[in-house]
């Protein structure tokens, strides 16, 4: 079918040039994390308290998808971090091009973590390498306990799964432990963080996990030959 | 660009069996209609409930579609009517194909409302017309309020945009207000219901709304010449 083979074209271009960022990214030593989720879960809510959980003088950036709107750069530059809206238009996922064209006047030299916040879709995104070190899902309880059943792709690449909204527990129906089930019948691997955005907890959890991978990053940096 | 043509080419052919398929539902006399929202918003859910409140006589039935699993079936079909499950191997969206091939041996003339459980996506499912009479957007009160502005397109072509979990609103920072203007600010004439299937709020509203609805199509079933 030819939409296959234009399909397939499109992701070995995709591919090629997020092979070309994931070599930037470990010359650079920048540890670049790609954020999924569905529309709503909290992406732009953990960047907001993580961003102001680290010193003023972190080499962190965020590059944020979105269809339409401005909104979530907004949220996140009043951290003081260097922030880029990337509207897609219609697009339902980023792709390597987009992060391309969007780094072009950041070196990655200063920057120790590159946050990518996709477009919310548990979908799309999945198919997209952008050349991240490793992809973060998110899941709230205010979802059903079966999405990694459901949506099984996104949750066999992701390496984290970071369980939001936890303060609303008491209030759903939802049941964690059997979330976390699911998640690791798909994928064994799964590192799962619990975190409430409203109530803080788990949260410390969440930076250290990510200062953990940040110095391994760091410690990965391929040296330039002399 | 062949990715943009070809593309193109599968609209259109999806144009032209959703044509088909509005015809058949317009001679029938069959309210379809096609819920769209993130996945974890409450279409299943919500479903449960308005099967709930049927007479076990009403001529109702639900295409469920998924990526991965049958749960959705599973759970719907407890009430007695007829439900098929669509499951996309992962397709994001449902398509008129689709459509057209789980209603083979459903005959129409037997059905006064089929609901389309559409793939849990707020982006691509609205570029695909089902034949529909009309499409019916969900939004909880766990997301953003923003989320209209951020997905345009689907609130653009929904008549109703059911807000779902109001139970929750005290427990979560989500304006209603500011999120039913949002989607006014893309679609004037926007319907909206608040619902919560967890303490039965604003569900008679949504069953009388459905109720109109069917006797509308009813009387506008056009009726073959002889």
């Amino acid at each position: 079918m030819p939409r296959v083979e234009v399909g397939q074209k499109v992701l070995n271009e995709n591919a090629r040039i997020a092979g070309e960022l994931r070599q930037r990214f470990h010359e650079a030593g920048t540890l670049c994390l790609n954020l999924i989720s569905s529309p709503g879960s909290g992406k732009t809510s953990l960047l907001e308290q993580t961003l102001g959980r680290l010193p003023q003088d972190a080499k962190v950036a965020v590059l944020t998808g979105d269809i339409q709107t401005e909104n979530d750069a907004n949220r996140l530059r009043r951290f003081g971090f260097p922030v880029k809206q990337i509207t897609t238009g219609g697009t339902c996922h980023l792709d390597a091009r987009m992060i391309e064209r969007h780094l072009q006047d950041w070196p990655l030299q200063e920057l120790d973590v590159l946050f990518l916040e996709n477009v919310g879709n548990l979908v799309c995104p999945s198919s997209y390498d952008l050349g991240e070190e490793a992809k973060i899902v998110l899941l709230s309880v205010t979802e059903g306990e079966d999405k990694p059943l459901k949506y099984p792709s996104i949750f066999f690449k992701s390496e984290l799964m970071v369980m939001t909204k936890v303060d609303l527990l008491p209030y759903v129906p939802f049941q964690a432990e059997t979330a976390i089930e699911n998640a690791r019948r798909v994928h064994p691997e799964m590192e799962v963080v619990k975190v409430s955005c409203t109530s803080g907890e788990g949260l410390e959890t969440w930076m250290q996990w990510l200062e953990h991978r940040r110095k391994a990053a760091l410690q990965t940096t391929a040296q330039p030959a002399i």
